[in-house]
C-alpha cells in the first residue's frame, strides 16, 4: 500500500502542512516510525516524542501543528484519523471467496453471495449467512442461526443454535455465543437444571474479542445492542441487555438479567451483579464490583489503591477494626464535648 | 409442545386452581408471557408483575395463590416447578444418532449405543463412551478418556488424556479439561516444568459452562464431586477437590491443591488461594479473595462497596493512612484519660 | 518406566542414603506414595507427613535427611529434583510422527522434519514449522506464522497470522494468540475500529496455559520474552511486553502497551492497567489492581482481607466514611491541643 500525503489528507479530510508528494507506506508510533511512515499524536503524554520522531508525517491537532518538524496532517480528532488510516494499511491476506471442500454445511443452510467459508467449518440446519460473510477454520454455527451481511467469525468460534447477528459483526477465536445460562433450581440439596429456552440477538457493527462468552437467555433472549464492543474473556450472562455503544474491557463480567444502558464502559475485570439496571453513560472502574442499580451517569469504583505489600498488611488489618475505630472516634467526641 | 394445565399440574405434583383445560404452549416470565404461556413467581421482587401478567397460568406458592388473576399451579417450590417445566419445552433439535463421516475415531476406542458424534470430532486411543453420549462438532477427546452414559460435550470442547467423566455430565463449548497444571520449579532464575502426571475425575450430574478449565493433577487426580455446577470462565487448578453439590459462578477460580467441601458456593469472580481447605456450606461473595482455610460454614467477603469514583478516591487515599489513624485514636484516648 | 534409586541419584546429582537397588516405578506425594514410589519434601508444611509416608524413597534437603525412615536422595533443591523426576515418569502416549490425512496444509507452508500434525489441523500460507513440532487436533495456524523447533500446540489452539514462536514453546488448548487488540476510536458516539497491524513475538521455552489470550499489536508487536510462563485464562493485551522469566497465574491480565520487567510474578487474577512500566522483580498479590508504574522490586497489593460477611458489611460501610473519620480525628487532636 502506497498513498501520497495529499491523497491521505483528502481521504481523512485533514489540512496538509508540508510536502504533499511524500509517499506514505505505513503507519507507526511516533517512537518507532521510520521514513515513509505516518505517525499521530493523540495522547498528550507522548508529546515529548514529537521532536525526535523519524516519521515522514504526523497527524496532529491544530494546537500541535507548529511543533511538527516535518509534514503534518491537521485535524480535530487525530486518534480517529489514525483509526481510519489503519484501515488503508491493513495487511492481512484476505481469505478466498468460496467454500472449502472440508466444510460441512447442512442442506437447509443458505449461504449468501461472496462468502468465504474456511476449512472444517460446520454449519447447522436452517442457518442463513448474509452476503460477504467470512467464517474461519474450525468455526461451528448451530442450527437456525442468522448472520447479517459481512459478518466475520474468526477460527474456532462457536455459535450455539438460535443466535442472530446483525451486519458487520466481528467475533474473535475461542468465543462462544449462546451456551446455556447458569440456571439451576435447588431441590433438597441437589441442583436441577433449568433448560435455557431463549436465544441471543446481537446488533450491527458489534465486535467481540477472543475467548469471551455471551450466554443464551433462559426465557427470552440475551440482547447486545448496536456498536457494542467487548474485549477478550468477557462474560455476558443469560438475559443481559447491553445498550448501543457500550464497551467492556477484558475479563469484565455481567451477571444474569442485568441491563446496561447506552455508552456504558466496563473497565478491565469489572463485574456487575445480576438483576440490576445501569443507566446510560456509566463508567465502572477496573476490578470494581457493582452490586446496586445505578441511576446517575458517571464513574463508580470499589477496592483500594496500590500499596507495598507490607504497608498493605497493616491497612488490611485495620480495615477489620473500622467499625470499632468509628465508635471510638464518636466516643472521644462525646467525652470532649462533656 | 402442548400440554393441558391439568396434565402439567399432575406432572409437577402441583395443586390446580382454575381452568385445567387451558393448553400451555410455552413458558415465559411474568412480564413477557402471552396467552398460552405459563409463568412463575419465585423471587418476591417480581410480585408486582403478577397483576399485569398476560400469562394463562402462573406457578406460585400457596401464599400467593389468591393474587393470581387467572389460573394457578400451587406448590411449595415454584422455582423448582419452573425448572422442571423448562424440560418439557426445550426446543433444541436433537442431533442425529450415529457417527458423522468426518469424525476421526481411533480403532481402539469404544463408542456406546445411541451415541451422537458430530462432524470433525476427534476421539483418541482406548477412549470409552457410554451409551447415549452426544459429542458436538470439533470436540477433541484425548487418549484413555472414559465418559459415562448420556454425557453431552458441546462443540469445540477439549478433553486431554486420562479424563474420566461420570454419567450425565454436560460440558459447554471452549472448555478444556485436563490441561497441564501450572507447576514449575525455579532453578537459578529459570523455570523448569513439572510434568503433570495425574488426571481428572468428574462425578455424575455435573455441568461445566463455556470456556472454563479444569487442570489435570500434578501427582494424583483433580477431583470434581457429583452434581457440581460450574459456570463460564471458571478456573479449577491441579489437584483441587470440589465436594458434591458445590457451585461456582462465572470467572471464579480455585488455586492448586485446595479442597472445597460439599454445597459450597463461589460467587462471580471469587477466588480461593492454593493449599487451603474450605468446610461444607461456605459461601464466598463476588470478587472475594479467600487466603485462609475456613472451618465454619457461612458467608465470607473481601473488598469494599460501590461508591461514586470521586468519593472512592478519598476513601482509597485514607485507607493508606488507616494504621496511622488507629494509632492516633489510641493516642487521643490516652491523652483524654490522662 | 523403572529406574533404580542409584540411577535416579546419578541422574539428579543427589546423594543417596539407603538402598540404591530399590526400583522406583513412579512419583507421588508423601501422603499418597506407596511402595515403589518416590516422594519429596519441599514445602515445610508437609514435613509432618514424612514419618508416615509409605514412599520407598524421599527427596529431601540435607537438614531433613535424618528424619527419613527409609531411603533418601539428598540435595539442596528437592523441588527442582522432583521437577526433573517427573520428566522421567511422564506417561503420555506420544503422537505419531507424520501428518494426519485430514490436516489441511497450505502448499506454501514448510513443515520441518519429525513433526506430528494431528487430525483437522489447519495451517495457512507461508507458515514455517521447525523440526519436531507437535500440533494437536483442530488447531489452526494463520498465514505467515513461524514456529521454532519442538514447539507443542495442544488441541484447538488458534494462532492468527504473523505470530512467531521461539523454540520449545508449549501452548495449551483453547488459547488464542494474535487476535485483534481492543482498539477503537470514538467518533461522535460511535466506535471506529483501529485495525491491528502488528503481530506477536514469543521467545524460547515459553509455556502458555489453556484458554488464554495474547493479542497482536496495534502498531508493532506484542512481545513475550524467553522462559515466560502464563497459566490459564490469562489476558495479555496489544503491545504488552513481558520480560524474561516473568510468570502470571490464572486469570491475571495486563492491559495495552504495559511493559513488565524480568522475573515479575502476577498472582491469580492480578491486573495491571495500560501504558505502565513495572521494573524487574515485581510481585503482584492475588486480585490486586496495579494502576501506577513501579520502579522498585518487591510485593504490591490492593484490597482487604477475608472476613465473615456480616462483619465485612460493617467495615465496608465505614470505608465510605473514612475521609470524614480522618477529619474528625484531626479535629479532636486540634481541640485537645487547644
Amino acid at each position: 500500500m502506497q498513498i501520497s500525503l495529499t491523497e491521505l489528507a483528502d481521504h481523512l479530510g485533514a489540512e496538509l502542512l508540508g510536502d504533499g508528494d511524500i509517499t506514505i507506506t505505513g503507519v507507526a508510533t511516533l517512537k518507532d516510525a521510520t521514513s515513509g511512515e505516518i505517525a499521530f499524536l493523540a495522547n498528550e503524554s507522548y508529546r515529548k516524542q514529537l521532536s525526535d520522531s523519524q516519521a515522514s508525517a504526523v497527524i496532529v491537532r491544530p494546537d500541535d501543528a507548529e511543533s511538527v518538524a516535518g509534514s503534518a496532517l491537521v485535524c480535530d480528532n487525530p486518534y480517529l484519523a489514525f483509526a481510519r488510516t489503519t484501515h488503508l494499511f491493513d495487511n492481512r491476506s484476505p481469505a478466498e471467496v468460496g467454500v472449502h471442500p472440508t466444510a460441512v454445511i447442512a442442506d437447509s443452510a443458505v449461504v449468501g453471495a461472496d462468502c468465504r467459508i474456511a476449512a472444517n467449518v460446520v454449519i447447522g440446519e436452517h442457518v442463513e449467512l448474509g452476503e460477504g460473510c467470512e467464517i474461519g477454520p474450525g468455526t461451528v454455527i448451530g442450527d437456525h442461526c442468522v448472520l447479517g451481511t459481512q459478518c466475520h467469525l474468526n477460527a474456532n468460534v462457536t455459535l450455539y443454535h438460535d443466535v442472530t447477528l446483525g451486519e458487520r459483526v466481528r467475533i474473535h477465536s475461542g468465543t462462544v455465543i449462546g451456551a446455556d445460562g447458569f440456571g439451576f433450581a435447588p431441590d433438597q440439596g441437589r441442583w436441577v437444571k433449568i433448560m435455557q429456552l431463549g436465544g441471543v440477538r446481537i446488533g450491527n457493527d458489534v465486535e467481540i474479542g477472543a475467548n469471551s462468552c455471551v450466554d443464551r437467555g433462559a426465557l427470552g433472549d440475551t440482547i447486545i445492542g448496536d456498536n457494542v464492543i467487548l474485549d477478550n474473556h468477557v462474560q455476558i450472562a443469560h438475559n443481559v441487555e447491553l445498550g448501543d455503544g457500550t464497551a467492556a474491557a477484558a475479563q469484565a463480567g455481567v451477571a444474569g438479567s442485568t441491563r446496561l444502558g447506552k455508552h456504558c464502559t466496563l473497565a478491565g475485570n469489572a463485574g456487575v451483579a445480576g438483576h440490576l439496571e445501569l443507566c446510560d453513560g456509566v463508567f465502572v472502574a477496573p476490578k470494581t464490583v457493582i452490586s446496586k442499580s445505578i441511576t446517575q451517569a458517571g464513574g463508580y469504583a470499589t477496592g483500594t489503591a496500590q500499596m507495598p505489600i507490607n504497608e498493605w498488611r497493616k491497612s488490611a488489618t485495620r480495615f477489620r477494626q473500622l467499625d470499632s475505630m468509628a465508635r471510638r472516634i464518636k466516643d472521644l467526641e462525646k467525652q470532649l464535648k462533656d
